[in-house]
């Protein structure tokens, strides 16, 4: 973890106990040594989890010192006592930096239904609290701090050269399973030394989304805790920019890096699969047709079986609500033509099958002939494996 | 299968080659003696198979001959030379009954993507249509002929007794995979000897569907074949019904009972879901929490594991689309009360989890204070096994 980080940022990961393995860590934080201008992109989910609703109402900001994040333990679905461990979290850690708990942001993740350790965690916050470092090991706490069914920590940063001088933007994100890009996926928090004004932050954070987090899915399940962070503390010292275009590419990056990052580390995968979707009416339309394709059990089944079974993909492609016809419609599998405007092509069938079986990269490309709607969208396969681990999840 | 069938009906089941195995049925035919009014639902997917493309211009229609089935090749994504051959498979049954091919409709089912052995299919319905028969054996060999992974053949019967005298309703279906409820799902062919004119069964028709088969998921995968038919060829001789609400009636219970058959019939599974949702605004918003739940892999996963994780319902809910705050929400599991108006209730995690591990019919309420706005919905639980089944399908 060879990151260069942003300046004026510190970083902790400690365990406190949500998780019962004391070597797993379960609190982070992620704080900002001066006040940082903030904005984030909620779950859309009408259940929405008890730090979702606290930290909604503190972003766009001006003034963020820090995020808390605990995982093992969503607090969803846990009401009016949810609410006030939320506030609790974020009123420990402001109480540690000295400043109004209103400047304090707060995630959750993990299971629903089920109250928080609160007293463990309060204490944790203050082990953390106690640690925060700038290092990248103190990174490296902070991401592993947030993980639950994830096989490893998942980090990406981007330096940016402007003529004001250089900046930087790095982030970490969770997430393995309940993923359904509808606006935001999973906990993600990421920190730029740039200097940005909080309702510029908020646009460009939208705009990155739109092309990572909203373009990922393991299973289509919307979580009730998904929340992408953006905090940007200007401590590079390069003051305002006059042209944030490239800081806002590298957040585009960091975050496209890191929602790809969820689907090659999703439940049980065999095959991480990029779906291209080109000439579509709009790109919106190009999105639809992606996800109904990374959405459906049969095509994800077939991919773990290193099957070329086409049929599913234009099927689920005409189920996603865009008008075609099937004469608009070629698809390409990891590179062999399979069907070529509305009708099938002749194909080495055992060749497309070696090519899943050998690859673990699986690239399904449609192309229709309607407009120049595009999107580029993650998914991963359906295997065993993620039956495994989600038939025997809470018990 | 003590089916009492309606009169003036024959079928036919037999084997042509479609299917490897020569013990498997792949050509089925349901005629009726005379005209019969007909009238149809199909997939809205926008790859239509073939002979949808076909059926579909045939239908309302007031002079009915008769329907051909074919399993085991779908006649999707097959281009004009598909059209052809789902043209050819009614010209060769209009042939043999003595009408014309727009009286005959045709529907196929099985992988999709290729040609059709149109030879060994016509052969077929020349040996089908020999044998045609009005008794209980010549019917159940037509409900074999549609079968693809389905374990058993799927109908169901209905006698209604009317002030001008006796009719009889039956039905069979196919279907175990690639089940989502977008219109119409799977194959269907529902026949009374009521006589009802094509425009009030078209009607008839829709009511039913939205009751049934707009009720049942396997995975959430709109299929590209898709095809509910209803025919009334007026045989029991009770002229014009004077109240066909009682005709209604039944086609709607014959149609709940086979889209039920479907779900109860789930590849790979290990439970039957059945999910009330009660309360909610309108019925369309409350089938579409139910959709939400019922296609979701980790509601289904957790039930396949007998893992009461009621958190995952309740957040699959919260993202169907339909406005509601949790304080609105009550969840009940097989009886079990586990989240009473946006709060957790303590329950006995053991008898949760023993209740679903061992009986085969679940039962997931979900209860709303916002309306009036209700639906039953039928799937089943994600198994090892429909990843087995699924992961090697055609190769």
């Amino acid at each position: 973890m060879a990151m260069v980080l942003p300046k004026g940022y510190r970083f902790a990961g400690v365990h406190c106990g949500v998780k019962a393995d004391p070597a797993r860590r379960d609190v982070s934080l992620a704080t900002s040594d001066g006040p940082a201008a903030a904005a984030a992109v909620f779950t859309t989910n009408r259940v929405a989890a008890a730090p979702v609703q606290v930290s909604r109402g503190r972003v766009p900001g001006d003034a963020v010192r820090g995020v808390v994040l605990s995982s093992g333990n969503a607090n969803a679905c846990t009401g009016d006592q949810g609410r006030r461990d939320a506030e609790a979290m974020t009123a420990r850690l402001a109480d540690r930096l000295g400043c109004a708990p209103a400047q304090v942001l707060v995630c959750s993740t993990g299971v629903i239904g089920r109250p928080l350790p609160i007293e463990k965690i309060l204490t944790g916050i203050d082990d953390a609290a106690a640690t925060l470092g700038a290092g990248a090991e103190d990174f490296e706490r902070a991401t592993l701090g947030v993980m639950t069914t994830d096989t490893r920590p998942k980090s990406a940063g981007r330096t940016v050269v402007l003529p004001e001088g250089t900046v930087r933007v790095v982030g970490f994100c969770k997430g393995a399973a309940m993923i359904g890009p509808n606006m935001a996926t999973m906990l993600a928090v990421v920190m730029t030394d740039a200097a940005v004004p909080a309702a510029r932050l908020d646009a460009m954070l939208r705009a990155a989304v739109d092309r990572s987090f909203h373009c990922v899915s393991v299973e289509g399940h919307t979580s009730t805790n998904d929340t992408v962070i953006l905090l940007a503390n200007g401590a590079a010292g390069t003051g305002p920019l006059a042209d944030d275009a490239p800081v806002a590419a590298a957040v585009a990056e960091v975050c496209m890096e890191l929602a790809q990052a969820i689907a090659r580390d999703g439940e049980g995968l065999t095959h991480f699969i990029t779906i291209d979707v080109a000439g579509a009416p709009s790109d919106a339309d190009a999105r639809r047709i992606a996800k109904a394709i990374a959405d459906s059990p049969l095509v994800k089944t077939a991919i773990c079986g290193a099957d070329p079974n086409w049929g599913r993909i234009v099927s689920a492609a005409g189920y996603a609500g865009v008008p075609f016809a099937e004469e608009d419609l070629s698809l390409v599998v990891n590179g062999l033509k399979l069907y070529d405007r509305g009708a099938p092509t002749p194909f080495d069938k055992a060749a497309a099958s070696a090519s899943l079986r050998d690859s673990f990269d699986t690239h399904i490309e449609l192309q229709f002939t309607l407009g120049a709607g595009a999107c580029r969208f993650w998914t991963c396969d359906l295997t065993h494996d993620y039956v495994s681990i989600n038939a025997d999840y809470t018990t």
